[in-house]
């Protein structure tokens, strides 16, 4: 059977909490070829990014690359897109060329869909269409596990344009799976529908004393010309600052998925704050990666 | 000796023949990494492609990495190509550095009879100049060897702009060699003067039913203005269809060198039809280029 | 204790000479992965190149998989750059995502003092700023003692654009610690200000008989609008040529951190000559930078 690495949702809670257990372990023995060199040695993958990410390429790329596995990088601009060629073929091109699982990123929502069924082969959304980045949430659910040894009850705050983060999308899919409590802030006109009981909006600063951990999430102003705001009264509205970090409980934590504006959405002395996982979540990325690979790839080789 | 993969003409049948066993061996083998990871071990190949070509670049990736070796990529736009630097002084430079092979593409025809005495590491044409695709009319031949298991004999038909490719380029050469009849088809203007004996001009319908396989290739029409053809009226006189595909033998195969263009000079229905081996031909094609690395660097390493 | 390369300024002459040796150890064995590949396994080298440079970049990529380590290639094209994020945030997020070292290279000569302090793995300059290329200065090291077989009071002339050259001010650097003797020749624009008394300025043909070495530095005349001197007249000029060669003493050797501009600051037939050492150069640019990638992970791993 062919297992794909698409999206939170088709996994159970018991499936989920195991790929996180993994990667806490991976965490744990990053640097330790001794034990995990051999997991999918002489396995090749392919990384596919339609979009450019050197975190989320470069994050797959060592995790494979710690496992044994060996890397192909696609790049669009040098390659047969300029020939016209289709998604779908590239991929199967890279399926007949060997490939045993292709990381992939593209901003059509429906592409995998189409895809999916005639591959032979693991396909890993590293951040397809706009709605999930599943291994990015992974990686947000194993920070938040580090920290509070569970996950159930936890509240999160998500800031910024939440409408548009895959990020976002992600962790409300967890929440629902997990009981976890998420406060939606930001402008308004970037803030979605209300999916359902676990998710609500909130006020920023009314929020802020109640909740476990705040996501603050990259903000693209020049996207958003309706909010007519600048990069100033969006960071004094909705931006992390020294203000309001002190509204945060003690031991409450300050995440975001990068890459970040900082002074926008957070203040540049926050970044390495002592309640901040930023660069945490970045290294907790590459064992969450290498749980997904191994999983997915766990059968085939 | 310095060993040259440069044209199928420097080679003999017989070390033809041996070069296709060795890659069907690898065709059977690779994911045997056990037999085969030590082959090429610590050796370092550098692929540089002035011309993009995501497929070809990646086939002989893959091959090197199957194989235990190092690969390099070299890609022009971040490189000294901008500071002046002549493609000569960029190979001496590769080889300087370590690199045990070139696998090297360009567009211009001469360029590899200028530089190949002065190298003293091999050097693998992977689609240089206008005339020959010596690993693709290798896979090619493989892909036949493994259907019908001889060569000699077989009537393959070329159907598309034959005139400006390589592809077609190496199979006539081959089909000299090992006693294969080719048929040239396709609007008049796209078809080369006739080589010799073993090749004639046909009409793609009435050739259909006598040869082994057909080998569509892929048609820019953008660079054919003359041609006053739309995608449509090319697919309709020239592209491989329900209609043709029924023309064909039942056991004749529809080869196409990839990337192709769907609805163009192959019908969307026909690229996975089980009489087509288009993808296999892409998973031969890494199998070949292990038996030409493995060739071109044996007594080296 | 993290240790950074990024001036030969800061080395003693003991140290740079250990350095050399080993170096030179290296040049003798790159080809006998039994003795070195084991050196750097499984740790990862993130190549960090903000200006492009096939030559330096392939150099770092090949020591790095010759001592066994693996790397990741970061183009600031395909990446976070078109985001906005910072030089600092990027090199802090490799060192999240688990490099054991960062080879950097970028035009602004302030940036690394910025980032140092804040950075847990090692950092090598690659040619960052104006002002030093300490690997290519240290290559340029064991090449003159490997001819030499000592560097106290050799004598040795940069031809060219000496004042923006980060070679030559490697090389002045170098001349200070190990008592060697520079002649700066060129057009006077291009040549900075006398450092010390272990340099001064000379006229090209009357120091050449002296010397015993001459670096030849890559001109661009373009950037040199007021030079008002076409290729032609540079060459006549400032070019190393036949007739200069052969004022050189017979065991003096021609330098060039290359990529050359043939017919421009070097005529064709002298790249190759028997007094060039310009391709050897390049090869001992990879083992240098065995050495230096090895001194700076030694204790890490």
């Amino acid at each position: 059977m062919i297992k794909h690495f698409l999206s939170l949702s088709s996994f159970s809670k018991a499936d989920l909490l195991s790929l996180i257990h993994r990667s806490h372990f991976f965490s744990q023995n990053q640097n330790r070829p001794d034990q995990i060199h051999h997991l999918l040695k002489h396995s090749i993958i392919a990384n596919v990014f339609y979009e450019p990410s050197t975190r989320t390429r470069c994050s797959f790329e060592i995790a494979a690359k710690r496992l044994g596995a060996d890397v192909v990088n696609f790049v669009p601009e040098h390659s047969s897109v300029k020939k016209g060629e289709t998604v779908y073929d590239t991929l199967k091109t890279l399926e007949s060329l060997g490939a045993d699982a292709i990381v992939f990123r593209h901003s059509d929502d429906h592409i995998i869909d189409l895809i999916k069924p005639a591959l032979k082969i693991s396909l890993i959304n590293a951040g397809a269409g706009k709605y999930e980045h599943p291994t990015q949430g992974l990686l947000d659910l194993l920070t938040l596990f580090q920290e509070f040894d569970k996950l159930e009850g936890l509240k999160v705050a998500v800031c910024g344009d939440v409408k548009h983060s895959r990020v976002a999308g992600s962790l409300i899919v967890a929440a629902k799976i997990f009981g976890m409590q998420i406060y939606q802030c930001g402008p308004e006109s970037l803030l979605p529908e209300i999916p359902g009981k676990h998710v609500e909006n909130a006020d920023f600063d009314k929020i802020l004393p109640e909740v476990d951990a705040v996501m603050m999430l990259r903000i693209q102003l020049e996207r958003h010309e309706n909010l007519e705001l600048d990069s100033k009264s969006y960071h004094h509205q909705f931006g992390m600052n020294h203000r309001r970090q002190e509204l945060m409980k003690k031991n409450a934590i300050i995440l975001h998925p990068g890459p970040f504006n900082r002074g926008v959405e957070i203040a540049d002395e926050l970044v390495e704050h002592p309640q901040s996982r930023i660069f945490k979540q970045m290294s907790n990325g590459v064992a969450t990666r290498m749980a997904v690979l191994e999983w997915a790839m766990s059968g085939r080789i």
